[in-house]
């Protein structure tokens, strides 16, 4: 195996992954790249695991990653401290049973929080590259935060994959936001402008090692659509269209952020048939998905910003096969720029984030299931819930074949809000909470939102609860009723 | 009453209160100045008052105002909905019986919501100023968002107050941050950096009615500090002192933001012992409380940047004698600018904000007594916890004599989730929740934080919920023992 010059360029330290896993000490804290399960390093975490047991490692990434790290080396007992996002039934289960310490963390501060030390010196980082040089590399299928790793990072391990194309480049746009305190403004102002180079530059002698790999990402694959979730696209394409059309704001352009998963990749895919007039339609978000490659192609999409391509292995193969062409509207930045506050805002997005239950006063968990165990984490959704002009949740009303109800009376952990949720969509229908009071809510979450099954039962808990008074009326000992082992 | 020259610049049309206060219709969307208890109109709401229960109005503020509007305005029935914060015994009433339709809402993004018509068209916006022409005013003793609502309201009534000395117009800087889609980024990149001017321009056609007033503000009073509070300043002191030492971040400024009250005052005042080395020091946040003029007095803060002068009498007194000193390191900001987001974390503001109480996992609970009774609301403080690139989250660990525990096994209303709270300090400690998983938080909150009386019983509900499993181990059905009527 060797990628030869058009990879590597220049005096670059091509080693074996053993060796170069040989290199990280056996408690450091290792940044690995990837985002999305795409665009994470294989080969050094498959020699680590080699290594095994005698590892305890506090491993950082952009977001989630693949099996390689997350499942391979986790299972071997190597890693201690995983922050801030993972996506793998391994993982979770040791986050769950306390034998991994993991740190649920937002994506848009947590470069900062690496740049800054709150996490202890970065002992090495290993990014995933298309190409690789003395000073710099160019990130393969995502950028996460590779560039804040990077840059606290005491020495850098560079893993050349070379069964992604070298076009790749032409997406990414690695803007370095910079260090703290008094750094200047992120100068995006526009979807799909582009304010960096594909390449993230470093200083020389921080490049370690370089490792060659020829594994692809084992990316998401998506269900299918369920008919429920199909209830869900309709209505939030009905609401969309009414809002687009009630406010000046969206005249020129509507900008969506959709959540990493099925059924966001279901409501993008069904977007297209949304009736938004002459708008432009942009994507500002985390990944792209298939659904939005499909729209890209039917061309219902002006521009896609994301920092990871999280598409299924057909999706990859249909975005590598015509790179090229689709770089003209589709544009990969540091998870810093997609997540970061100031741009979700500026730019007037709409976030579209799934949860796992929704309480009458619009708490939101979306990470705990039964309050307890967690799922994946809460990744971005709070940096585009809080910092989106407008924040909808969408949800099936009910699951486990509508045996439970996902509209409850109050969330037992809470990831957003009441301050941050201003629509709920559910295959029932829309409620908006803009400008409510609680009780206004909670009326407009039963009726518009609930499954008719369970609405009289959330209907005697309000009342009972609102006889007790209180802006935010609740039971506390039967607020949790039926729910204790879930 | 006649200001005349000095004050009422052109051809501005002086009507009474009572004449301004006639223009409003029934139903009217009203948006008033105010931030802290100060800046907001006083004579046309006392006018509304007399017209009374023939109103039902919508009433958007900057931040809290004081009785004329919150206590005499609102015990008429003339108010039916109010938002985005309030802190008066009459509104606090009304929002807890559901009489007034109150949404708490967070303050960063208010002012985008009043400019994209979230709640409407803004009938008209009644805003207290020291000067006003014919296109332009200048504010009194707050910003807040009168900036967005004088661009969003339909017309506008100026209450010229007379008891405020002109010499304020050298502490504004009323930038106005614009429109959304695509806007500039605000180009502030240092705590006391000028980046507007201090008046608010509008198109003269919209300038209606011009008010005289000369009632003072009615703003805060705070408590002295409590031997509790101090020992929480002591210890907040001595971890501020090893956390600056550690990160190059504070190399050359330290700059804090402290919630509005009685404990964020005494914080302010105590600051003065901390051992910061030579660190320049800045304030960056809300209001200017008393406890902060302390420290300008003594030259132990370089600069404060704020929305409201939320002083007592005295203080303003004190503010308003020698204002053209105060204005070398004062400046105060549209609510937009102090607490947006991009600001707050560009200048690697540390947040210190109170709560009512946090649950062993770092779940914080800021707004509602017992999860239900609204207390004032969520203000600002979630825009400084979440930016800030470190929060500390600080309380005494009991409330009513010690017989209250505030370290509690779940919050029963949260407002600041686990993701967004970095270090917890009480009069017992501090507990560092940076990094850590929930377990670890929990056995640091309960060690450190936790009144040694309330620890054992902790401690058993941890031991309890960590046999049945879990990421965040709860027991649901007991979470919440012996509140319930709390």
């Amino acid at each position: 195996m060797t990628a030869g010059r058009e990879r590597l360029h220049g005096q670059v330290p091509v080693e074996s992954a053993t060796a170069a896993a040989e290199r990280i000490p056996a408690s450091a804290t290792v940044a690995v790249s990837g985002f999305g399960r795409v665009g994470y390093p294989k080969n050094v975490p498959l020699a680590l695991a080699e290594r095994g047991e005698e590892l305890s490692l506090t491993l950082l990434s952009g977001g989630s990653v693949g099996d390689e790290i997350d499942t391979t080396l986790a299972d071997t007992g190597a890693i201690d401290r995983r922050l801030p996002y993972q996506a793998t039934a391994s993982l979770r289960e040791k986050a769950n049973d306390g034998s991994i310490a993991y740190h649920d963390r937002h994506i848009a501060g947590f470069g900062d929080e690496i740049r800054t030390g709150v996490y202890g010196p970065i002992d090495v980082a290993v990014i995933e590259a298309i190409a690789v040089g003395e000073n710099w590399l160019i990130p393969s299928t995502s950028i996460g935060h590779s560039v804040a790793c990077i840059d606290a990072a005491e020495t850098l391990i560079v893993e050349v994959n070379e069964t992604q194309p070298l076009a790749l480049r032409e997406l990414h746009d690695a803007y370095d936001i910079g260090s703290l305190p008094d750094r200047d403004p992120i100068p995006l102002t526009a979807p799909g402008q582009r304010i960096g180079d594909p390449r993230i530059e470093f200083e020389a002698d921080k490049l370690e090692s370089v490792v060659e790999t020829n594994i692809r990402d084992s990316p998401y694959s998506f269900r299918a659509p369920t008919d429920s979730d199909l209830g869900i696209a309709a209505n939030f394409r009905q609401f969309l269209a009414e809002e687009v059309e009630s406010r000046p704001l969206y005249d020129d352009r509507v900008t969506l952020q959709f959540g990493v998963g099925s059924l966001g990749n279901a409501l993008m895919g069904e977007l297209a048939d949304a009736d938004l007039g002459n708008r432009a339609v942009a994507y500002y978000g985390e990944v792209i998905q298939d659904g939005l490659l499909d729209l890209v192609d039917s061309g219902d999409l002006a521009v896609a910003s994301a920092t990871s391509l999280a598409l299924s292995e057909e999706g990859q193969d249909r975005l590598f096969d015509n790179v090229e062409t689709y770089s003209d509207c589709i544009v990969l930045r540091p998870a810093e720029v997609t997540n970061g506050p100031e741009v979700v805002r500026r730019l007037g997005v709409i976030a579209v984030n799934s949860a796992l239950e929704v309480d009458v006063y619009g708490h939101v968990n979306s990470t705990h299931v039964g309050g307890t165990r967690v799922l994946n984490g809460i990744g971005g959704s709070a940096d585009f819930n809080r910092n989106a002009v407008l924040s909808v949740v969408t949800l099936n009303s009910t699951a486990k074949d509508g045996n439970i109800n996902r509209i409850v009376p109050m969330a037992p952990h809470v990831d957003h809000t009441e301050h941050d949720v201003d629509v709920v969509v559910t295959e029932q229908g829309v409620a908006d909470l803009r400008g409510k009071a609680p009780r206004e809510r909670a009326r407009g979450l039963i009726v518009n939102c609930a499954h008719p099954e369970f609405r009289p039962d959330l209907r005697a808990y309000l009342e009972l609860a609102a006889d007790r008074g209180g802006h935010v009326p609740h039971v506390l000992s039967t607020a949790f009723e039926g729910r204790d082992g879930s």
